[in-house]
This record gives structure tokens, sequence and C-alpha cells, in this order.
């Protein structure tokens, strides 16, 4: 076996190893004092009772699971059975991340605070240092299983050799199960922590602010440790497991194209890799990608206890640009280096194009185009002090209802560039080096998913330190130093946001290929009345997904309402500070509510793919008619899960900030207005509607789309065209037939040798064409080894041609 | 020329005579007396004032459209200039439809109210008669132009006698200029009017309701005259320009894919319809309609002047009932008399099949269940005492916030049944009888428009009356009679817009079916990245379109405001009633900064489409693919487009009811609750966003879908395979091909006679398939004309298979 298959592996070690001194090191700071400490851990118990409630859930959903993939493996003969294996430990692999992060999220808020007492620098390295164990966590959890699982089967199924693509397919097929196991994770954590974290925030406004009328944080609210709990559940452990899914299924999709490349050049290619150069690509970039975060983390540092958000965020770019850069680098080496010179790629309608590397190259910088540009487009329409918020802050003045309109307003237009930049990107990523080319844009993109989940992890760590601050009531410094990491992790927030969906996105569309290529469907024709039907359906999908999620936030929210409610009333001297409130009631009030009303939308996601695949399949429909329809409804929860994942992040992000305009005070009609003015409370009212927006059913979108995508790569083989068991049930059989098209010129003629499957009555057709006078054909139609003789005869006395063919009929 | 042709027309100008009949009795009722007529006459002359400022920017963009269309009927030979005279009429009747329905709804406001004073039931004889003049117009002119256009095409192209397919092309080609002209109009009637109707409404309540503390319909208000004019100017013409354009699309598209059946059967059918049976049922049964909505609004009637909403619902219910039951009856005769017992048609993939023309009249029945089921979904997600609406009063007692969340969510999931009738119906309708069925699925629905129309423009006639009840201060028995009429017509006004997007979403299917029949392309294949790309950008644009009309009301209702309270500053005595408030003024700012408002969607809907088509094409990208992905395009802006129509729709609807919940009265956590509560001022707030929603952003998305797939429609001949242009330049040229398909026995072989188009590279494709043994299939081949002889010998030594063919090279 070739050396550099151990790369991404040893990578990921060095990721893991650099994450394990880094965490000690934040675990080795200051924790405070008694009041401090308390509080914390207090999160940190509300925390683990969270995951510990989620892992047994888990449990039982990934048996299930396992079970219906046994089965599967034992009815379709290229399944096998390891694919239950590398499935579970995508579940483990996954949690354990989530659990990492989670563990040292909570570990490190209390640290920050502490330092916050004395330097920002200080504040700013510990709450970053904590973020960046968890994006190192992921990133190198994510790059070792997926890589140690390819080596394992490789040598499985392939003995460590190149033998032919089917093979490889079947190893690529049953490491789609890690990918499954580690996306199924991303549905609990992501969803069910949406649901958690708004159901306990609103929640506690509800009662506290609003009914009580105490200030957010305050210890005294029964619900406030559940809020402070929810922070790490929603923003940390969900997108940790969102990003992780998104980084193992981007690269097996380019895997899977990978080995189309290798079957599109014959079946085997000579490179210094064991001629799987192509597949390796994608996991060498994801190695890379590691140690370039690490690089890139190191760079964000402020030295000055002055410093304000202008700093912070120039640190953390500096870091942020430098990864990318590098990123773009390294894949002008990797690209160079592991993949021929020039490949042969089929593209769909247009027959065999020679691409060469430095196409391949040019995919992967517009994927790294995407990711930065998409954070800048979420920016616009979501930061502070921008154009869209000022409109929003504007409209508040005439009340709620103008405040909604165009806070909904502002995230519909929002998606106006952002679908014209992923438009873009799939047209040129593809135009460059085809589907290989589009999965390898999203693998560059997400090479840098460490060093963005750092920046997105320090957000919430930042928020709860200003949390702990209020609760244990330092002196204001303290409180100024955390807001200024707080305000700056907003912003991030907002923007990791984007870099997830764009991370979806490209994520499905690679999936959605490589699904295509695994049936062996020669395209997903919406002209077609079942596949367009379908598509209808997979558009309905994402949106009614969303109306579950919000509704399960408005109902986790009551179940919280009552419990406060209870303990204001039932417990002595609470509101005074002398009674206890039982925290831990509400946390798991919220846990068990978000884990109950997760399971609807779950049900929606999984559910519907296996009825479009399974109910037609029990009616004896075509497989392969079955498996387009249901690329259709993929294309279809595709196309409208992004448009509501951005429209409801983007409206969710600048509600907020609308309404936080209001606390530095905006000039509305000439007046400067502020804090409690009707305005304000307008404003207030659409963070209302925004909160699940931005943190429950928009960011769940991401799931939903690469779940769908993934389900359907998982059960391709059963409807798709190569299995064996599919040979014998549909009469696959490998024929050549000769097309003959006579241009105006008597001596030219063009050849197109057609090699086509028919599997009942669908033709699945792969064109070459020769070009050239009927001598010239006839030569190369027999080296081609399809043919052994043709011999094609004009009559012009009778109007009639004369084709003689003898086809060879061993296939 | 046969006879039938004759018949829609004949049908038509029944309609027309029958509407000439009911307007005149209209007209001779008691309009009242002198405040009454004033206010009634402002509200006629606001009307005029806005269909005429309407109809000048109209008669520009007819000129502008009928330039380029000039300009593409001398590039495209196909496309014959009379294409120009159709749009100009297309436009004209769809403007003398909304005129005539406009001028008597106006007329008809005031005979209600009057008619009201005394007795119930001749207040709707009279408010129904004026919505009926209304449904004949409509139906009545659509019907007489189309076939009118189609009679003289048909005698100018082809002197009224079948000669082939492709001429009939040009005839139906030609023909879509009517279609274009007529929801050109609509894109004016519908988004300027809905922009209108939304201004003026917003602009009088926040001055006068919440400013001034007015009333609603307050005559001292300056804008309760413009928001009158609104209601008809949105309701009344809006609609009807938009089932004008239904109406006439679903027709064209059917009679277009009706001509491929004629294609399919051979080119040519002999019946007694001079051979075009398939292309004139379509507008039979459009003719047939005209009569059944005449029986079933004669039918619409109470008796008792104690009669409740229930009697007056009872009524319409059986007109309409009625009218659907004969519709069916209609299409049994018709289909069965006018199509051959046994058609073929071609199926995707699968070849052509035998399709029985009971088939076809299955096809028809599907589209009425979607028509009948569409109405009973809105009516379950709008209505009042549903349970949608009451769980969105129940969210109101937590605050606006949780009022909108829930409407939102409500919107949201009214998709889900929505989407599956219709995913149901396109694959129902098209096994059935292929898009053919499709199209007639959706022409069965329309049939009824001018029943629909009378039921639904009965609405806004008896808001009306109320107003001018109100403004004229009139007894409080008139306001309880036309609040009666008026609670029937918000129903009839949800269920309507249901109907209306059910037919949008048929008409947008028939005419993408059309779209590809037309362009000669074998399909959109999505796993083509430029035409996923473009499914993408498809998609985004119904979202930013009704952002765009949102913000239009938005900025609209501000003139407004600035304009209303200019005149409660200026006018000395406005409050006191002794000061004359300008009302034209009023009416001129909602006129003006409507249609300037609506320029900005308009060019998008316009302008995307034809980016798409044309930039590539000055780039030199192959012509086939262009089309493809246009089509592309045109399913992601339809499948978006019907998803964001329901949505938004449905929860404007919602929170509209739910806020009139509170006016008898609802129950909110064991308390009755009624107007003036802070849950009623959150409901108000959550109605506040729901006014754009239901009346400007979610009706337009109609237009939208319907234009952009005609605007493809028009355009097709320039992308497509079909034109002498097209020919000339890209070489195409009918070959024969023969694919040999060898199963495993021995002697029984599959041939397939593949006749293909070679256009740039691209192949279009018809496939016909023999099994047999070789000697059966040799002599199918040789009976088939394209082969002269085949010769097919195995060799199971040398594993070859020896294929001898003579081609007929004549084509």
């Amino acid at each position: 076996m070739e050396l550099m298959i151990w790369m991404p592996i040893v990578m990921a070690i060095l990721g893991l190893i650099y994450m394990w001194i880094k965490q000690s090191w934040v675990m080795k700071q200051d924790a405070g004092d008694g009041k401090m400490k308390e509080i914390s851990d207090y999160i940190y118990e509300g925390a683990l009772a969270f995951l510990s409630a989620e892992y047994k859930l888990l449990a039982i959903f990934v048996f299930v699971v396992s079970l219906a993939l046994a089965a599967v493996s034992f009815i379709v003969p290229t399944t096998h059975i390891l694919i239950v294996v590398a499935f579970i430990f995508g579940a483990i692999f996954s949690a354990f991340a989530g659990n990492i992060g989670m563990k040292i999220a909570t570990k490190t808020n209390v640290r920050t605070t502490q330092a916050a007492r004395t330097s920002l620098p200080n504040a700013l390295k510990i709450s970053f240092g904590g973020g960046t164990v968890m994006g190192l966590g992921v990133a190198g959890l994510a790059v070792l299983g997926l890589t140690a699982f390819f080596i394992f089967f490789f040598y499985f199924f392939m003995d460590s050799t190149w033998t032919n693509t089917m093979d490889m397919t079947v190893v690529l097929e049953t490491l789609a199960g890690f990918s499954l196991g580690a996306e199924s994770i991303a549905l609990f954590a992501r969803v069910g922590g949406g649901i958690y974290t708004k159901a306990a925030d609103v929640g506690a406004d509800l009662v506290g602010k609003v009914e009580a009328g105490i200030p957010e944080d305050d210890p005294r609210n029964p619900a406030t440790i559940a809020d402070n709990v929810g922070d790490n559940v929603g923003d940390v452990a969900g997108m940790g497991a969102d990003l992780f899914g998104s980084y193992v299924a981007t690269v097996l999709a380019a895997m899977v194209l990978g080995n189309y490349v290798i079957k599109d050049m014959g079946g085997a290619i000579t490179d210094n890799f064991g001629g799987i150069g192509p597949i390796l690509l994608p996991m060498a970039i994801a190695g890379a990608g590691i140690i370039i975060s690490i690089i890139g983390t190191m760079l964000v540092k402020i030295n000055s206890n002055d410093a304000k958000e202008a700093q912070v965020m120039g640190a953390l770019n500096k870091g942020n640009w430098t990864s990318i850069v590098l990123v773009g680098l390294s894949c002008y080496g990797l690209v160079t280096w592991m993949l021929p010179e020039t490949m042969q790629m089929e593209f769909f309608g247009e027959g065999l194009q020679e691409i060469s590397s430095m196409r391949v190259f040019a995919a992967t910088l517009v994927g790294l185009v995407v990711g930065a540009v998409i954070s800048s487009v979420t920016e616009y329409y979501t930061g502070l002090g921008k154009s869209p918020i000022l409109k929003i802050v504007q409209q508040s003045s005439t009340g709620a209802g103008t405040n909604i309109i165009a806070g909904l307003a502002t995230g519909m237009i929002s998606t106006f560039p952002s679908v014209l930049l992923f438009a873009g990107a799939i047209w040129a990523s593809y135009a460059f080096a085809g589907f290989y080319g589009v999965a390898l844009a999203a693998s560059a993109m997400m090479a840098t998913t460490a060093m963005q989940l750092a920046i997105d992890a320090f957000g919430p760590i930042s928020d709860n330190a200003g949390g702990i601050a209020e609760m244990s009531e330092q002196e204001p410094i303290v409180r100024e130093r955390t807001d200024i990491l707080d305000s700056v992790g907003n912003t991030t927030a907002a923007t990791g946001k984007g870099f997830a969906i764009a991370s979806a996105a490209l994520t499905s569309l690679a999936l959605f290929a490589a699904y295509v290529t695994f049936t062996g469907i020669d395209g997903i024709n919406i002209f077609k009345a079942p596949v367009l039907a379908m598509l209808f359906v997979g558009g309905m999908v994402p949106v009614v997904f969303s109306a579950l999620a919000m509704n399960a936030v408005g109902k986790a929210a009551m179940e919280m309402v009552q419990e406060v409610r209870r303990q204001f009333r039932d417990i002595p001297g609470i509101m005074e500070g002398t009674g206890k409130p039982e925290y831990d009631k509400c946390v798991a009030i919220s846990t068990q509510a978000s884990l109950k009303e997760m399971m609807l939308p779950g049900l929606l996601t999984i559910g519907f793919p296996l009825i479009i695949a399974f109910a037609p399949l029990a009616f004896g429909m075509d497989k392969l008619a079955i498996a387009e329809m249901l690329g259709g409804y993929m294309a279809g929860v595709t196309v409208s899960g992004v448009l509501w994942a951005i429209f409801q992040n983007n409206a969710g992000g600048a509600w907020d900030n609308a309404k936080k305009s209001f606390e530095a005070g905006v000039e509305i009609n000439g007046e400067m207005t502020y804090k409690g003015s009707d305005a304000h409370k307008a404003a207030v009212t659409g963070d209302t509607v925004g909160d699940p927006f931005k943190d429950t059913s928009g960011p769940s979108m991401n799931i939903l789309i690469k779940l769908t995508c993934l389900i359907g790569l998982v059960i391709a083989p059963i409807l798709g065209g190569h299995s064996e068991e599919g040979a014998n049930l549909n009469e696959i059989k490998s024929e050549v037939n000769v097309e003959v098209t006579a241009t105006n010129n008597n001596d030219l003629i063009a050849a197109t040798i057609i090699t086509t499957k028919t599997v009942n009555g669908e033709t699945v057709t792969e064109t070459e064409t020769f070009n050239g006078t009927i001598e010239e054909i006839e030569a190369k139609a027999e080296k081609s080894g399809k043919i052994v003789s043709m011999d094609v005869n004009k009559n012009k006395e009778t109007k009639t041609k004369e084709v003689k063919i003898i086809i060879n009929d061993k296939d």
C-alpha cells in the first residue's frame, strides 16, 4: 500500500494531539472563585444531563437503524454488513466530537470570565482556545474516522490493491455508513439542540423578564441555567455535529466521484498512489486542512487590553484568511502532485473530455471563493450598522407589523446574491472539472472547518462568560470585556451559519452527483411527470419541516413556562434570593421536550425518501424509474432547503441585530431612540419571531438536505443498476451499438459507438464519437475492442446504406 | 372547415349576451339616494382613474413588447409577424374584461347596499349578479378571442385544412402571442393592483384608525375611497386578469399538446373534426364551461330575508357543485365524441402507448377533483372556527411574536396537503393520458372559471356595499345584511385564491410540457450542472419577487400616509365633517405608487428568462443546451412559486380570520376575550403582516409562474430544434440507427429502431422497440420502411454477433 494513504490519518492525529495540548492548557487556567464556579458547574452539569439524555435516545435510534441497514445488507449483495459497523462508528465519532466540544465549552466559559477580570487579550486567548479545541476535535475525529475506515475497507474488500471501479464502489458504499451515522447524530444535535436552546431562551424570558421583571441571566430565574446550557447545546454541539457531518459527507462524495473519474479513464490509472490518486485527493486536502487550521488559530491574538471589537474581529479575520489562502496553496500542490496531468471525464451529453489537473485546481478555488463570499453576503444582510438592518430599525417605528415585514423581506431578498453565488459555483466548478470538480470545491471549502468552528464556538463561549459575569455579579469592566468578545461572537455566529449553509448546499450537490452515478441512471429528467411530482414534494418538505420545528419550540417553551411559574409560586424566598431555584428541573424539561419534539421532523426527514423508494418498489415499479423519482425528490429538498435556510437564518439574524441596534441608540425620523421605546418593543417582537428562525428551523435545513441526500446514497444500491442482483433481475447486458451519421460530404462520416445497458426497457447509454472517412472510422472502431469489424457502403442509386458490423459479444 | 370549430365561439357569444342582459338588469336596479350615490360615484371614478393610468402604462409596455416580438418574428422564420397582432389583442381583450369587471363591480356595490335596506335575498341577487357579469365577461372574452384567432390563423397558415403538425405548430406558436398579451395585463393588474389595494388599506388604517382614531370606512378619512377602490382593483380586476390569463394559457397549452398527440399518431388522423379533434377539444370544453357556468349562477339564490351565512354559502355551493358535476358530464360527452377511441401517445422513456379516450376523460376528472379539493384545503387552513385558526388565536395571548410564528407555521404546514394534491394530480393525469392529460385536467378545472369568478367577485362587491352603508350612515340592519354577504365573501375569497393557485400551477405545468415539446429537447436533465444551477436560480426568483412586492406595499403605503397626514393638517374642518377631503389625490397617489413599484418585480419576471436565453446565445452556446437550462429555470420558478403562493396566501388568510375571531369573542385560557384586548392587538399585528402576504405577494406568484412559462414558450422557437433556420445552421438530419439487444435466450432478440436528429452534437431520439425472434424482427423492421433489410447472426464459437443492416437513406 502506498504511504500517501496514511497521510490524512497522521494529520488527523497531529490535530488531535494539538487539541489535547490546547485542552490541557485551557483546563489549567484559573476557574475563578465560589459563585462563578458554582454557576459554571451548573451549566456543565446541565450540558452533561442533555448529552446523557440525548445519548440514550441515540442508542435506541442507532440500534434500530443498524437493524435496518443489516437487513439491507442481506438483501442487496453489494451492500456489505460492515456498513452497520461504519454507521455505528460514524455515530459514535460524531457524538464523541460533540462531547469534547460541549465539555470544553462549558469549562472554558468560566475561565474566560476569570481572565476578563484582569486582561482582555487573555480572555480572548482562553475563549478562542476553547473554540480551537472544539474545531480540532471535530475535524480531527472526522478525518481520522473516515480515513481509518477507508483504509480498512480498502484492505478488506480489495486487499489494498486497485482492482476495478466496481470493487471500489463497494468500499465507498460501505464507507457511506460512516457518513450516515455522523449525519444522524447531527439530526439530533442540530434539530434537538435548536429546539432546546430556544425553548429555554423563550421560557426564561417570558416568565423572567416579562412576568417577574428580573433581568436576563438573573440567578433567581430557574430557567437561566437551562438558557445558558442551551447556548452550548445549540451553537456548540449542534454546529459541531452539523459541520462534522458536512465534512465527512463532502469528502466521501468526492471520493465516490474520484472513483468515477478512474472509470471514465478506462477503469484503471497508473500513478504514484496505487492508482487511486483521485480517490485519495479529497482526504489529503482534508488532512492538510487540519494542519493549516492549527496555523490559522495560532495567529488569532490581540495585545492591547484596551482593544475594541474591530481589533478582535481583525485578529479572527487574520487567522481565517491565512488559512483560506494556505488551503488554496496546498490544493495547488496536492492536485498537481496527486492527479494525472490530464484526465478523461464523462460530461453528460457531451461525451468524454480531457480535463487537466489545473482545471481541478480551479474548481477547488471556486469552493474557497464561495466560502469566503457567502460569509460577506451574510454579514451584509445581518450585520449591525448595515443598510438592511437600518431599514428594519426604521420600519420598527410604525410597529411590530412593519418590523416583521421588513425582516421577512430582508431574509427573502438575501437569497438573491446567495443563490446566484451557489448557482455560479455549481456551474463554474462543473465546467472546470465535472461533478468531481463540484465535490472538490466543497472539499476545499470544508478544509478550513477546524478554523471555522474555532471562530464559531468562541461566540457562545464568550456569551456564556458574560452570563457568568452577570450571574456572579462581577464588576462592570468584566462584563464590558466579555461583551466585546460576545459582540464579535454574534457576527461570527451569523457568518458561521452562512458557511454551514454553503457547506450543506455543496455537500448535498456532491452527494446528489454521487447518487446519480451510484444508481447508474443517465440523469434526472424532470420532464417525466412522476419525477416532476417528486420535485414538488421535495420542495415542500423543508417548508413543512421548518413549521414543525417552529411549533416544537413553541410547545417546549410552554412546558418551560409552566415549570418556571410553578417554582416562582412554590419555592419560598426565591425572588428574594434566599430560596434556591431548582435549575435541574428546568434543564430536564428542556431536554425531554426538545428530544420529544424533534421526533416528528426527524421522521419526516427519514421517512419521506424511504417511502418514495420502497412504496413503488412494493408495487413492482421499475427500479431505475424509482431512482430517478428519488433523485427528483432530493433535488427538490436541496433547492427548497437551501432557499429556506438562507431566508430563515438571515431574517433571524437581521431581526436580532435590529433589536440590538437600540442598545447603542438609533436615529429614527431624526430622533435618537433607545431601549424601552415603542420602536424597540416592536424590534423585540421581531426578534422573538427571528429566534426560532435563526437557531432552530433555519440551521435544521442543513441537516435535512444532507441527510436526505445521504439516505438516497445509502439506498442507491437497492435501486441501482450496478448491483449483481439487479443484473439478474433486470437482464442487464452491455451491448455495443453503432450509429452511423452521414453529413453532406459523401466521403466523411461520423460513427458513434454507444454502449447501452437495457434495464426494463430503460436505456443507460455511454457515447463515443469518431469522425472521419469510412476507413478511419473502421480502424478506430476495431481498435476500440468493442467492434470486431465494421463496413459501411453507400449505394447512391438505391439511396441506401449498407452497414455491416461484427460486434464483440463477450460482455 | 368543420362546424365544430365554431362551437366555442358561439358559446362565448351566448355567454357575452347573457352577460349583457345581466348587466342591464343590474344597472336598472335602484342606485340609492344622495350620499350613497355620491360615495359610489367616488369609488367608480377612482377605479376609472386607476384603469386609465394603468392603460397608459400598458400602452407603452405593449408597444415595446410588440417591437421585440416583431424583431423575433423577423429573425426566426417559423415565428410569424401575426404574433404581434395576437399579442396586442390578447392585451386588449384582457384589459377589456378587467374594465367590464371593474365597472360592474363599482356600479353593483351601491345597488347592493340599496337592496339590503329592504331585502337580503335581493341584495344577494344583485351582488352575485355583478359577480356573474364579471365572470362571464372574463370567460366569454377569453374563449371568444382565443377561438377567433385560432380560426383565423388556421385559415391563414393552413387554409383551414390539416396539412401536418409542423404547420399547426406555427399556428399555435402565433396563437401564443394572444396568451402572452393576456398574461402581461395580468402582471399589471395582479401585481400593480395588489400593491394598490394594500397601500391604500395600510395608509388609510395607519393614519385614520391609529393616529386620528376614526373608524374604518369613515368618510372623513381622505384615503377611504382609495381603500374601497383598492378592493375592486385588487380583488376584482386583479383576480379577473389572473384567471383570464390562466384560462387562455391552459387551453393553448392543451392545444399544443393535442397537436403532439396527432404527431405521435403518425402526423395525421381521420375524424369528424377535420383531423384536429384533439386540438379542438380543449376549446370545446371551455365553450361548454361557459354555458354550464350560466346554469350554475342561476342556481344561486336564497328566499328568506332572515337567512344567515350558512344559507348564503349553501346557495353558492349549490351553484358551484352543480357546475363542476356538469363540466364532468360534458367532458365525458366531448372526450368520447371528439377524440379517436384509442390514441398513440409518446411517453418519455417508455415509447408509444395506446391510450383510450376514456383515460383522457379520467384525466379531466383529476382536474375537477383538484379544483374542488384545493378549495377545501384552503378553507381548512384559513376558515373561521377551524383548528389552525383557533391555535393562532391561542398563541395571540402571549403577544404578537407568538401570533406571527403561529401564522407563519400555519401557512407553511398548509403546503403539505396542497403539494401532495398537486403532485398526485400531475402523476395521475400524466399516467392516464400523458402531458395532454395534464393539460386537459387543467382545462377541465378552468371550465368553471366564470362560475368561480362570479363567486369570487361577489365578495369585494359585498365588502364595498358594507363600506357604503357605513359611510352613508345607514341603519344597522343594512350593515348586518351586507356583513352576512361580506363574511361569506371572505370565505369565497380564500377558496378562490386556492383555485387561482391550482389553476396557475396546472397551467404552468401544461405550458412547461408544451415548451419541452416545442423546443424538441428530449427532457430536462437536472443532472447537467448548468440546468441544476438554473433550477436553483428559478427557485430563488419567487422569494425575491415576494420580498420586492412586500417592500413595494410598504413604500406606497408611506406615500399615502404622508398625503393623508397633509390633508388632516391642511384642510380646515376635515375632522368635523365640514371640510371635504380630497379623495382623488389619495387615489392618484395609490395609482402612481402602485404602478411605479410594480416595475422592479415585473422586470425581474420578464428579464430573467430573457437573460438566461439570450446571454448564452450571444456567447454562442448550443441552443438545445440553453433550452434545457431555461426549462430548469421554469421548473424552479414553478415549484418554488407554487410553494410560496400557498404559504403566503394561507398564512395571510389565517392571520386575517384569527383577528376576525375576536369580533365575536374567543376563549383563551378559559376566559372570553374580545376586540381591544392585548391578544386582539397581537392578532391585528399578525393581520398587518398577512395583508401583503395574501393580497399582494401571494397572488402575484400565480402571474410570475405563468408568465415565466409563457415567455419560455414564446421564445421556444428561437431555441428550438424545429425551426427552419435551426435546420440549416445545425445540419439536422434524420437518421435511422439500429440497436441490437440480445437477451439470454439465444433465439429471441430485441431490436430498437432509433430515429435520431443530431443538432450540434446533441441527439434527439425517437425509439421503437421490436421483440421476437430474429426472423420476426427482420420482418417488422422491413415493414417499418426505415430499414430495407436486417440480418443478425450469432457465432457462438467466436462469441460475436454479425449484424447486417441496409438502411433507407432517403431522409
